[in-house]
């Protein structure tokens, strides 16, 4: 451009909010899906099966938050070049666009072994860690024009292609599938799956009578022998002759692989960092999102997996 | 471009979010500002106090949300003719973008004159609205290179042209000035000034009392004489003999104006549409900050004039 040419007027966007519809058939209808990914370890699975999916991809916006420490170095020079060959490989693999941040906090728990980020002394600063993590990206990507939002750490391995049509199918404010993990089971010497996301739950007398006697900033928390809340956990439900399609209304969430319209995020449900309702994370959002009217869902016999490490 | 021309690769953006400064010097350090107003009725006044702000233009970016009711389109066409004169005049003026959202649930309370926005009955159900409507506008206006945002009302008609500055040297998570009112004062036969935003308060002992023995969904507003809290109304704080620089440690603020690091939203802290420590809106959101680890401030004695109906 010529140096005395009037530079054009900046760019002024009108959005009419109730035009963007979040509905039960998202391809038909153009919808767009931002799939949102906290990524501390990357692995080639993930990618391979994210481009598998057959959500059209220029409907798709991926967004990732590392974190700044060594692990996260190795894991954002592995994820760009992927990102770089897709990006410039078939029109049809392409996404719409790719936003990669680097967090500026450290995190707490620089040992990321299974072991001991579930170690129940570490879960609290982990996982409000996580949560923070969480609503940077959100916070930061979500446009509007975003219709849908995709949670999906970075071990979800296996998914079906139809992963994002078939979850949106049912029309539900915040919908999650069944977390599992393949394994080699040394009693029947075969493979074998096991459950893996206990944070998928429907709440119990007992878990609301123990949160009732904590004090404000505890967080009470599942899947840990010491504590048995007899909530009913999804991962417990899973039916593999029974209907793909059954659902269940959830009272906690995980985020392993999560589809929520981005209307509920909107209101404003967020991952709290603190003990809300003693719940925290993604748990913590379920339970936000309920107070802004917005019920989760998930389906037991619909399986996704975990990587196994 | 040919139709055989080989589109280009779509945006993959890499951002390192310790790179984003929020100082007490953003001009030099070039942060950008992102003005946040929730906005039902235009006022010619507010947009020309706008326009006045020092900041550079070109560091400042705009987000609106109007109301789906006919008060909403008169407001959208009034903001509209406006947008569109100063992004296309003068270079200066003009501002980094804009973003105009039209709301998709209708408003609770179609009344909108100050008696009847004020009346305590209406207040909870008024102040979740706002919330979402506030909540949504963050969430789909907020990018990964804001680092300060200014939540500013429409009915603001009078600030400092350096307002941006002078709330930033402080270099505070959140720091709102003194909200206050022009109006003909009968006792004097003068124009006179008063305090308008009572929602800038230090907590009293009263308040958490009255809190601890409501319900988990009840929310103690200030302001009532129905219901004296004896919280420390920074409103009542000001001395306009004083320093303007006076700073005050605020427990719950307003929104009226008030800056914001970009971070303490990213962290997840919102504008929470429901009781949070029997707390809602602007006055919650202080709340959830401070449960962040973020402090709010105010300036008892630095002016901003919201208008008289
Ligand atoms: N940005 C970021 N992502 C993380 C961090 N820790 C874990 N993750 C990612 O967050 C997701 C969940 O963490 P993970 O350790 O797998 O949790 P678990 O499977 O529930 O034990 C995965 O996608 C991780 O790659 C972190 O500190 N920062
Ligand atoms: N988007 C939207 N903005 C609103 C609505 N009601 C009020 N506002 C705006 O929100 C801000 C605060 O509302 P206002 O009625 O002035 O509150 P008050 O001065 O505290 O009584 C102002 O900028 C209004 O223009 C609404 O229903 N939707
Ligand atoms: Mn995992
Ligand atoms: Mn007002």
């Amino acid at each position: 451009a010529k140096s005395n040419e009037r530079t054009p007027p900046p760019p002024v966007v009108h959005y009419h909010m109730n035009n963007l519809t979040t509905s039960s058939d998202p391809v038909t209808n153009r919808e767009t899906v931002l799939i949102l990914t906290p990524l501390a370890r990357f692995y080639q699975e993930y990618w391979d099966n994210l481009l598998k999916l057959s959500y059209p991809h220029e409907l798709i916006s991926l967004g990732f938050i590392l974190p700044k420490n060594k692990d996260g170095n190795a894991a954002t020079a592995a994820l760009q070049a992927q990102v770089a060959k897709t990006q410039s490989g078939p029109q049809k693999k392409r996404f719409a666009s790719v936003t990669i941040l680097r967090q500026d906090t450290e995190s707490p728990l620089q040992s990321q072994t299974e072991a001991e980020r579930h170690k129940i002394e570490n879960q609290k600063a982990r996982r409000a860690a996580m949560a923070k993590a969480r609503n940077s990206l959100l916070f930061t990507t979500m446009g509007p024009t975003t219709s849908w939002i995709l949670w999906l750490d970075s071990d979800i391995i296996e998914t079906p292609a139809t992963l994002i049509q078939d979850l949106a199918a049912h029309d539900k404010p915040i919908i999650a599938p069944n977390c599992f993990q393949r394994y080699y089971n040394e009693d029947i010497k075969m493979q074998d799956v096991r459950p893996y996301d206990f944070n998928n739950w429907i709440d119990s007398p007992t878990a609301k009578e123990l949160g009732a006697k904590m004090g404000n900033d505890e967080i009470l928390l599942e899947g840990y022998a010491e504590i048995p809340t007899y909530r009913s956990l999804m991962g417990m439900m899973h039916d593999s002759s029974a209907d793909p399609n059954t659902e269940v209304q959830l009272d906690g969430v995980g985020g392993t692989t999560l589809l929520v319209k981005a209307e509920v995020h909107r209101d404003g449900a967020m991952f709290p960092p603190f003990a809300f309702y003693h719940l925290i994370e993604t748990e913590g959002f379920a339970k936000m999102a309920s107070r802004l009217g917005w019920q989760s869902w998930g389906l037991p016999n619909y399986l996704v997996y975990h990587y196994n490490e």
